[in-house]
C-alpha cells in the first residue's frame, strides 16, 4: 500500500528546523514536518508561578495555538471565544511536561521559560512537531541564558523529540499527515529521549480498541522515528550539540 | 517494601459500586476505590452537538469536576473562576473518548449521553475511578433507554475499566493512592476492555524518563488490575452483565 | 386534601443528617430532607477577604451548586457556562448571611470558613436543606478549630435551621417538595434561631399577591417547622449540642 | 431621637417622579427618593426567551446597574469586570418578579418588556426606588403598547410600590438613607400592592436576629409607607391612573 | 439643502452643560448636544495603574457606556454580555488620551482620575459630547483636588472640546445628528484645544474614500465648531475659567 | 539628524511581500516592513453576520493579534486572559473598515471574508504593515473566488496601503520603527488609495497637541509614502495588478 504522499510506512516527513527565526525571543525556531509548520519561541521571565515562589528553582510552561489560517477551514481564535478549548489545554500541558522532563530546573533560579508554539500551517502532527521544534528553541534559549549568567554548563539533560504513529487501514504508519490522521483507527504520540527512554506515551483508540501486539509495533515504529528526528536536531545545533546531556555538566 | 495502606504492590484498593444512587438520571453510580469516591451520572438529551446533526448517530460527552471539599485543602470551583482548567479538560476528554470506544453510537439515534463525574472525595486515581464507575452507570442508562425504545440489544460492545500504575521508589505499584501518587517518578493510566485490548494508554515521566522495560512491567501490572475491576463490574451488574458485548446483539 | 407524598399540611419530610461524611473538610454533612440531598462541607482558610484584612475578625462565605444529575433534566454546569447564575448567587448569599448571623466572627481570628453546599439530588427546598445541614457541618468545623486553637468556648451563638412554606391550591403547606413547589401561589423561606427569632424571611408571590393574614399563617407554620428541625440537629450533635449558645461561653 | 436628615421615624423621603424622561424607550422615568436617583426605562422586544416560545404569553425581565459615579467611592463597572455580581443579580431578579406580579402577561403576546434601572445617585433604598419608579415607566410603556395594538384595556392589575424599613439603634425607621442603612441591625424590603397585599417581603438580620414582634412593627411601618408612595404614583399618572387595576378591564 | 432639524450646515446643536449634577463625584456634568445627553463624572483614586507605580505622576483613564434605554432599540448591557465591545474600547481610549493631553499629570501625584461617560440618550456625536462634557467635569474635579491639596495652580494646560463633521449627500455638515450620521459618506471627529491645535483627528470613509480637498473643508468646519463649544465651556465655568491654561501656573 | 537605522526622514523601510505563503487560505501573505513581520491570511466563509442576513451582499471582517514572541518582552495571549484588549479591538476595526472601503461588497454574495493579521515580529507600524499586506492577500483571495464563481471582474475598486508618520524631536519622520515610535510627540496613521484619496486618517498627540501646519506636513509625507508602497504592491501582484480598479469592471 502506498501512502498519500508516496512515503514508506516507516518514513517520516522531511524535518526542517530554522533556528533564530525571530529577533526578540531567547530562542526561536520555525519547524516544518512536511507541510506542518510551527513557530516555536522561548522567552524568559524573571519570576516563577505563585506556588513555586521561594523554592529556589525555575519553571517551564508552554502555550499552544493554531493560527486562524493554519487549517483548511478557518479556525476561530480562542481569544475571540474568550476560552481556551480542551484540545489546546491538553496539548500545551503535554509540551510543558515534556520540556520540563529534560531540563535541570534547579539550575534556572527563579525564572520561568515560556515556550510558545504557534501553528502556522497544520497538516497533522502539530503537537509532536511543536515538541521537536520547541526543544531546539529551548536549547538556544538556555545557551543564551547560560552565557548571560555565567553558568558552567547547559541545564539540558537529554535529547528529546516526538512523533506520531497510527494504524490506517490496518497498517501501522509513522508520522501521519492530516489525511491519514482522520482515517486512523489508532493514534499514538510518543515523546522520547536520545537514549531511548520514554517521557510521554499517549495512545488512543479512535475507533476500535487495539491489541497489545499492535501497541508494541506502533511503539517500535515511533521509537525509531524519534531517533531520526534527534539526529537532525543534532545536525542543526552544530557545535552546541556537544553541550547537551547530563554528562556534559 | 510495604505500602502506606499495607497493600501488596499488585493489589488494587477495594472497589465498591453503588448502582442507582440517585432518582433522576438514567444511570447513577457512587463508586469508591478506597477513599476515592466519585458520583457518576448519565443523563440523556434528545439532540446531538451541532457538528453531528443529521448524521443519524448519537454522541457521548463527559464532564468531570472536583467538589470543593473533596481535597485536603479546598479546591476552588471552576464556576467561580469562570474557566475550566487544563487538568479538568484533559480528564473529561479522556472519559468521553473511553465511553465512546465501547458503545455503538449508530444505535443511539440523535441523542447525547452526558456522563458526569463529580469527585466527592479524592485520594488518587480519580480519573480512573471515574471511568470504572461511569461505565456501570452508562450500562444502566443504556438498558433503560433500550427498554424505552424497544431496541433488541444493548449497544455496549465491550467491558471497560481503568486503573493507574506508577513507579514509586523504584518499584512498580498498582492503583496509587494520593500519598503514593505525589512521590511517583512515573505515572501511567490504562483504559482497557474485557478482552484485554487497549482503549487508552497515557504514561508520563513525572521526574525521570522511563525505559521500555519499565513501561512493559507497568503495562502488565495495570492490565491485570483492570481485569480485576471488570470482574467486580460483572458481579455488580448481575443479570444485566449477560447483555454486554457485541456477541449479544 | 392529601399531599402528593401523603404528609399532613404541617408535617415536614424526614430530616436525616449524616455527620463526618468526608475525610478532608473540617466539617462535612450529607443532609436529606425527603428526597432532597445536599452535601455540605466546611473548610478553613487562614486568611480573610481583602476588604476585611487587619480588622482582626473572621468571615464565613458560602457557595451553592447543583450537580448536573440532581434534577429531572440535566442541569448544565455553571463552570461550563463560565458564569454563575442569578439564582445561585441569591442562594449562596442567603446561606452565607445565615451562617454569619449565628457565629461570633470576632473569635475566628483572620480566618475564612468556606461553606459549600452541593446539591446531590433536588426535590424542592434545596436552599433550606442546605442551611439546616450546613449549620451542623459548621458546628463540627468550629469544634475542631476550637480544639486546635485551644479556645475556651464554641463561637456559635444560636441554633439555626431553615424551612420553606407555601400556599398550594389555597392551602398553606410546610416543606414543599418539588411537585408542590411548582404549583405554589406563594413561596416563603424562613431562617430562624432556636429561641424563635428571625434571621431571614423571604416571601414571594409566585402568581398572586398574598394578604397579611396569609403571611401570618405561613410564618407560624414555618416557625413551628424550624423548631422540629432544630430538635433533630440537637439529637444528632449529641454531647456537642451542649456547647452551642451564647450562654455556654 | 432625631434622624440624620431630620425626618420623623415613619416619614419617607420626598418621592419625585419625572415621566417621559427620554425620547426612545416606551416608558422612562427619573425617580428620586431623597438623594437616591434612578433612571428607569422600559423597552419592548418582539420575542420572548427561548423557554417561553410558543406559550402565547409575554415576559418582563429587569436589569439593575449602579453607575460608577453614583456612590461615594467609585463603583467599578461590571462590564469591565466581565461578571455580574451577586447583589446585582439578586436585585434585578427582585425587580423582575415584582413587575410580573402586577401585569397580565397573557395579554402581552410574544413580547418581552425590558425594565432597566440605572442608579444615577445612591443614598440607600436603590432597589425599592427602582421598583417604585419602574412601575410608573411600565404603566407608560404598556399604555403606549395598548394604543399601538388596540387593546381594550391596560394589562396592569394592581398598583405597586416598594420601600425599605429597618431597626437603627433599636428604633424602627421608614425609608433608610445610606447613613442609616449601614448602622441598621435589621433591614427589610417590602413590595406591596395598592390593596395592601404583599408581593415580596425580604427581611434580614444584619447583626442580630429579630423577634416576631419587631418584624410585625417593621411590616406595619413599611405597609403604611408603601401606600404613601402609591398615592404619589397615582397623582403623577393623572388620568392614566384610572386605567390601572383588574376592574378596569 | 436644509438639515433634518433645520440647522445651517455649519451650525452646531445647542450645547447645555449642567455642572455638579451629582453629589458624590469630584466632578459631574450632564452634557447635552441637542438630544444627545451624556452623564460625565470624574472620581479620584489614590493610586495609579501597576505599570506607573513609583513614577511619581498621576494618570487619567476613561470608561464609556451606553445605557440600554439610550437608543431607539434597546442596547444590551456589556456587563450582561461579559465583554466590552470594540466600539466601546475605541471610544474610551479616545476620551482618555484627550483628557491626558491637556492635564499636567506630573502635578497629580500617584492618583488616578476616572472619567466616566454614560450615555443617557443617543442622537449622534456621543463620543464628542462625552469629551466636551468630561472636560468641564475634569476641571471641576481638579479644582476640588487643588483646594484639598493646596496646589497653587490648576493642572489644566489647555481648553479642550470635540465635535464631529461629515459629508452627507455631498455636503460637509457640522455636528451630525443620528439621522445624518447614518447617511454620511465621510465621518470625522476632531478634538482640539482652545489655541487651535489638534489633539486627535479621526477621519473615516464610511462609503467612499475622500479627497484631500474634502478633508481640508471638513477640518476647517470642525475647527470653527470646536471654538464655539469652548466659548460655552468658558461661560459655564465662570470665574474658574481664568485658572485654565499653562500661563496661569 | 540621522535616524536610528540610517534612513532619510522621508524614507520608508524596505517592504517585502511574500505571496501564497500558506497552502490553506484563499490568500496569504507574509509582509515585512523592515523588522516588522506580519502574516496576513484571507479565508472565506459562506455566510454573513446575523445583522446582514438577507441583504444580498457580503462582508469583510478582520482580526489582529500579536504572537507572544513578537515583542521584546513576551506579550501575554489574549486567549489566556479571556479578553481582547482595547488596542487590539481598535486595530482590527481599522483593518476591517479599510478593506471594506475598497471592495465592492455587493459582488461577494452572502459571504464573509476573514482577514487575519498575526504579528510575527513587531518593530513599529504593525497596523499599517497589516493593512498593506492584507490588501495583497485580499486581492489574491478575491481572484481565486472570482475564478471559482466565474465573476467577470475582480471586485477590488482601488489600490490601498497604509503607513505611519510621526514627529520625533521636532522632525517629521516617515514609517517609524519602534525605537522612534516610543519617542514620538505626534503619531499619525494614514490609509490611502492609489488615486490619493483618504480612507482613514488617525492623528494623535502623544505628548503635545500639534498645529495645523504640522498636520499638513505629516499628511504630505505619509501620502507620498503610501504611493511608494502601492508601487511595490503593483510589482508583486504582476499581471493581476491590471485587474484592480473600478475601471476594470
Amino acid at each position: 500500500m502506498s501512502r498519500v504522499d508516496g512515503r514508506r510506512p516507516d518514513e517520516p516527513r522531511p524535518l526542517v528546523i530554522e533556528r533564530n527565526y525571530l529577533m526578540h525571543p531567547y530562542g526561536s525556531v520555525l519547524v516544518s514536518m512536511g507541510n506542518t509548520r510551527v513557530l516555536c519561541t522561548v522567552t524568559v521571565e524573571d519570576r516563577v508561578p505563585q506556588w513555586l515562589r521561594g523554592a529556589g528553582q525555575g519553571w517551564i510552561t508552554a502555550e499552544y495555538n493554531m493560527l486562524p489560517g493554519s487549517t483548511h477551514t478557518r479556525t476561530a481564535r480562542e481569544s475571540a471565544k474568550g476560552r481556551i478549548g480542551g484540545r489546546t489545554h491538553e496539548i500545551q500541558r503535554l509540551i510543558g511536561r515534556s520540556m520540563r522532563a529534560v531540563v535541570d530546573l534547579s539550575m534556572l533560579g527563579e525564572r520561568t521559560l515560556w515556550v510558545d508554539c504557534d501553528v502556522i500551517q497544520a497538516d497533522g502532527g502539530t503537537r509532536t512537531a511543536s515538541i521537536t521544534g520547541a526543544y531546539v528553541a529551548l536549547v538556544d534559549a538556555l545557551e543564551r541564558l547560560r552565557r548571560e549568567q555565567g553558568w558552567d554548563r547547559l541545564p539540558v539533560t537529554e535529547w528529546l523529540a516526538a512523533i506520531s504513529v497510527g494504524i490506517v487501514d490496518g497498517e501501522p504508519l509513522l508520522d501521519l499527515c492530516y489525511e491519514e490522521d482522520v482515517r486512523a483507527q489508532v493514534d499514538m504520540n510518543l515523546v522520547m529521549t536520545g537514549d531511548g527512554r520514554v517521557v510521554e506515551i499517549q495512545g488512543t483508540a479512535e475507533q476500535e480498541p487495539f491489541t497489545v501486539q499492535e501497541m508494541g509495533r506502533l511503539f517500535g515504529l515511533a521509537a525509531r522515528g524519534v531517533q531520526q528526528l534527534i539526529a537532525e536536531q543534532r545536525r542543526v545545533l552544530g557545535p552546541l550539540a556537544a553541550a547537551v546531556g547530563r554528562d556534559n555538566a
